[in-house]
Formats: structure tokens, sequence, C-alpha cells
């Protein structure tokens, strides 16, 4: 097939790792006979410097006509100035808003022989293994905000909302993929207090109880859905919140495995191109050492393979290959437990010539 | 001294735990020379099901001329219909409106004979000693909220809002706090895409310049604090922030220690009494049973009796008797991993035969 996939490399590590996301795109081209033309472009911090603007029309425009895209990471100290006239997170927020982005799917499972890398003890975090879905586009990120003078000094405010249908199709994919897997879908909210979470709730369980019947089904309290990740992991399959829940939710979830630089991430709209990542960020500190892990955003071209251009046997040999490196103990520093590691290259190396 | 400390001892295993609590009061009383008045109040489901409110009119009256109030847990199934007039939440809610609660506190710290009960591995809860100020009547809790047409089906917002004067006076408590403790302030918000947080940074850090230069000062993004909670908490002294990431920050730490039966919290005002209560909720499928661990409900007298009543000689008798009660092995269900347990009596036996 011939299909186009935009690299945003970003900031910080992320040129070095997506080089490496590169390679083994090359290299599934050759295997499978594919075509991909992958156009580079400038996003985040690098681009506030080149442009003045995180996300310039440009890269926007490579982005729209592209069939996928694939992000290394952006920010990092130079940009965090909080009086900056712009950040690099506003291109993120705003390349998944104009692609319409509306659901952000997190894998989280461990890999058994990085087991001993987690916080948690091995008990609880055995047999993990949660798909979770977060809404993107909607919530308290993209409602009203502002401030004004009060008499108690001054007023911020930030408006969180939801509609019938921004929450029903995140909720409808979330419930798709749980059919496809354990058959349990968790909605997560906080019915109890607010508004817009009792919309939600309500719209959760009619699509669910439509559309959806042969489904376990549960609903749990975000503070308490922020327990259970910690004290019993492994009873979720596929966990569908909103933006800010599922910001703090699928963080936190991500430090279960114990292995950060291994968990890719893909954000979806209705149709257009899907935007594959890490789920780490960019690692300022040791940017340019080649010492950082590019599994997490090898594993991003499986997703993208996989819900982008729908080449599943693509998708899964990347997966199995990385499996492979990872069982044969091959480590970069972040899973290496202070033993022995190799640089960012050399895993690339691993993953082809697992591939080839 | 004289006082007034009104019980409310709410619903599921609220009153049986309270019971011992009271107990634990009226030791005190006798042992220091203290008249302390007890009336006990009706709140929750159980007010919900006598007077259709769950914070009757007479419960608050009596609760505005004490000196402090200690509560149970309140809410179960039985008052969980989402389409109810009225539940048990609303009346906490409430509460702490009316008496102008703005600060909880939840310290969070693990016992060293309980360390094995984390689902944290011990290297890494070790040393964790952590205390939590949640800003309780503000943000996203109080802000406006509704809903209207749309032609997505239904909008619903939630409003969230701070003032300069209700971010500062929680910043400024949690900072004292600090001062007293191991000289650490972190500050958590989610400045890099909400406004109410931008502005909630701008506070804490002049408050904390101008009236606290000697601390260390720190602000992290609350999906990052997620993930340090959960793998470095040690790390951590005394961390403010708003009500919902509060809501969701502290539950999440309270399973830190492995041991929620043992965690209390304080809801403080600028005047007027603080409420007292266990972390831990009204747990209906134990009520009745006499299993209920009563250490959270008795510490948080403990809290009660230093904050409200400014007996420290009298908190810290509370505190030194549960933990060698702790240390000698006498152990509740719920921290008995499997082994022998006590009874929710006898655990109040343990602590009054400790103090006396
Ligand atoms: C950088 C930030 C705007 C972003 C978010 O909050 O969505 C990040 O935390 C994420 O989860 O992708
Ligand atoms: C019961 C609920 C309204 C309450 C809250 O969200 O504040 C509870 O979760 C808490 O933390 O005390």
């Amino acid at each position: 097939m011939e299909a186009r996939i935009t690299l945003l490399p970003g900031d910080g590590i992320g040129p070095e790792i997506v080089e490496q996301a590169k390679r083994v795109l090359d290299t599934i081209a050759q295997k499978y006979d594919h075509q991909f033309e992958t156009p580079s472009c400038p996003m985040g911090g690098n681009a506030i410097d080149e442009f003045g603007d995180p996300l310039p029309a440009e890269t926007l425009e490579t982005c729209k006509a592209s069939d996928a895209i694939l992000l290394g990471a952006v920010g990092g100290p130079k940009w965090d100035d909080p009086s900056a006239k712009t950040r690099p997170e506003a291109g993120l927020l705003k390349i998944r808003k104009e692609l319409g982005l509306f659901a952000n799917l997190r894998p989280i499972k461990p890999y058994s022989e990085l087991l001993d890398a987690s916080p948690l003890k091995r008990e609880i975090i055995e047999g993990t293994d949660i798909l979770f879905f977060r809404e993107l586009t909607g919530g308290i990120y993209f409602g009203e905000s502002g401030r004004m003078e009060h008499p108690d000094g001054e007023k911020a405010f930030s408006v969180m909302t939801y509609t019938t249908k921004e929450i029903a199709r995140i909720v409808r994919l979330a419930a798709e993929a749980a059919r496809n897997r354990g058959g349990k879908l968790t909605s997560v909210d906080k019915a109890n207090v607010l508004e817009v979470s009792r919309l939600w709730r309500q719209v959760a369980a009619d699509v669910v109880k439509n559309e959806f019947p042969d489904l376990e089904y549960d609903v749990v309290l975000v503070d308490a859905m922020a327990m259970h990740l910690i004290s019993r992991p492994s009873d979720f399959d596929v966990v569908v919140t909103g933006n800010m829940f599922g910001d703090i939710l699928t963080d936190e979830g991500s430090m279960l495995p114990g292995s950060l630089g291994l968990l890719p991430s893909a954000s979806l709209g209705s149709d257009g191109p899907g935007l594959y990542e890490p789920i780490h960020g960019s690692a300022p500190d040791i940017a340019g050492k080649g010492i950082a892990n590019p599994l997490a955003t090898i594993l991003a071209t499986a997703m993208l393979f996989r819900h982008s251009l729908n080449l599943e046997t693509e998708a899964t040999a990347i997966e199995e290959a990385v499996a492979r490196v990872v069982a044969a103990g091959h480590r970069t520093a972040d899973i290496a437990a202070g033993g022995k590691s190799i640089s960012t290259t050399e895993m690339g190396d691993c993953v082809i010539q697992e591939l080839s």
C-alpha cells in the first residue's frame, strides 16, 4: 500500500526516538512491500523557536493531508515560562482539536519480564491489562475560560462541558473495543457532584444498554478509580472517561507497569489521520545523549499500522519483535535497573533485526 | 475545659465506629478532667429516611453551636439512586459550605508494622509522610452548573472557579503547616491547560514568596503528581491543591499505606468548629457486624483535640496509644491480612486500656 505518515519529532529526546521508529517504518515497508512517504515537520518548542508558533500552518496542512501522524514528544524547560505568549502544549491541544482526535487510547499492560520494575507488588500488578479511552477534544480542556475582577482579588474560571454526542461517540468506541477484548467496560465520572458527569453517566448507560447489552458494564467515581488503579488494577478491562479525569488516571496508570518507556498511545478521530506517540515526555535531561528508550515510539507505530492503516499483520509483527527483544534481555538505561544497558540506536537495531 | 463535640454517626458502619471514638472521648475527659457535651445528630442517609433531608436544619444548628464535630461516614446503596431528590453527599457538601470548612487536611503516613499491607513495594512506600491540604469549599464542586438543549442532544456544564482570596487562604494554611514539618510545600495544578490553574499558580507563588520565603517550594501538574505519588511518595511533605484535584489525589494517596482503616481527616474553617472523620466510607457490606476498624475515627478525635480544642497533649496521647496498639499486633479484619482479628469493640478496649 501507499501511505503518507507525517513525522513530528518534536523536542528533547523526540528526534532520537522518532529516528528509530522511522527505521522500523522503513523495514516494514521493505518487508511487506509498502510505499511510505514520511515528511517531517516542526512542532512544539522547536517550532516556537523557528516560527513563533508551536503548530505552524504548514505542519497542520501536512498532517491533514496524511494517513497518519507519528509524534515524538514536545516541551521542555526552555519553553516553560508561564508568561510566554505561546507554549508547546498549545500546539498539542490545537492539533487534537483541528484533526478532531476525540479518542485517546492508552493500553496499560506490563511485560512479564519487567514486572519487578513496577512500584506495585508483583501480586497486585500481575495480570493487569487495561485499555483506557480518554475523551480528548472536549471537557474542561476546551470549555470557555477567563478572568475577571472580583471583590476577593481576581476570579478565574474554566468550564467543563460535554454534549450527548461527544459522550456517546467515545463511549461507543470504548464499548466496541471492550467487545473485542475482555467484554468489560468501566465508565468513570464524578456524578455524585458534577452535573456534567450526571449527563455523562446517563448517556453512557443509554449507549451501553441500547447498543452493547452484551457487555459487563460498571460505573466508578473518579476518586474511587484512583484508588482501585493501585489496589486492584487487574480487575479492569476497558475504561472510558472524560478529558481531565483521563489525563490524571492514564498518567497514574502509566506508572503501574514500571516501564513508561514502553507505553504507546493513539489519538483517533471519526475519520482522517490518527496521531500516535509514546506516553512519556520529551525528557530534556537525557536529550542528545543517545540513551532514550525508543520502544514506546516503535510500539506507537504498531498502533498506527493497526488503527490508521488497517495493517494488523504489520502491527503484530512489530509488537512481537519488541516482546522478543525485551524477553532477550535488551535494556535501555530506563529499564535496566542499574544493569547493563544499550543505546537508543542499538535498541532500534535489536527490533529491526527481529523484524527482518 | 468544657467543650461541645457534636457527633454525626451517619450510615453503615458510622454508628459503630463513632461509638468507640465516643468511649475514647470519655476516657480523655476523665483522665484530663474535661467536660465534653456530646450531642448526637442525624445526617446522611438516615436523615433522608427520617426527615427527607441529609442535613436537617436542627443538625446544622447544633453543629454551628459546637466547638467541633465528629463524623462517622455517610451514604450507601440504599440512597444511591441517581434520580433521587436528594442524596447523602448533598449533606456533606452543604455542611462544608455552611461551616466554611475550606481546608481538608489528610495525613498520609504508613505505620511501619503495616508496611507489608501496602500495595506498593516496601522500598517505595518507606519513609512516606505527606500532609495533604485540599481546598474544600470552592472549585468545580461549588461553581455554577446546569444543562441546556443543544443541536448535539443535551449539553451539561460545571464551572471550576477560584478567587485570589480562596487560593491564598488555603495555601497560607498549608505553608504554615509545612513550616512546622519538613519545610517543603508542593502546589498541584493544571496550569498548562486551565486558566483557573494559572491564577492558582500565580497566587500560590505570591503567598510563598512574600510570606514563606524560607520554604522549599515546588509546583507539579496534577497528572504528573498522580504518577509521583506512586513512584516516589516519600519525596513530598505538604501538598496543597484545589477541590477536584484534591479529591482524586488524596484518595489515591490513601491507598499507599495499605491501611485505609487508620487514616483520619480534618476539615477546618477560619473560625468556628472543625469537622473530623475517617477517610474511609460507610462500608455498608460490613455494617452491623461489629468488625469495622474504629482506629481512623479514633485518630480523627486526636486531630479534633489538636486543631479545634488546642489540646496537644491529649491528641498525642491518643496517637501514641493507637501506635502502641498497632505495634502490639492488635488487628481488626481489614488489617489482619487473613490472620487473627478482633472486633470493633475489642479494638476500642485496646485503645482505652493504653490510654488509662
Ligand atoms: C501537555 C498536556 C497539555 C497534555 C494534556 O494534559 O492533555 C498531556 O498531559 C497529555 O496527557 O497528553
Ligand atoms: C462524597 C463526595 C461528595 C466527597 C467529595 O467528593 O468531596 C468524598 O469523595 C470526599 O472526598 O469527601
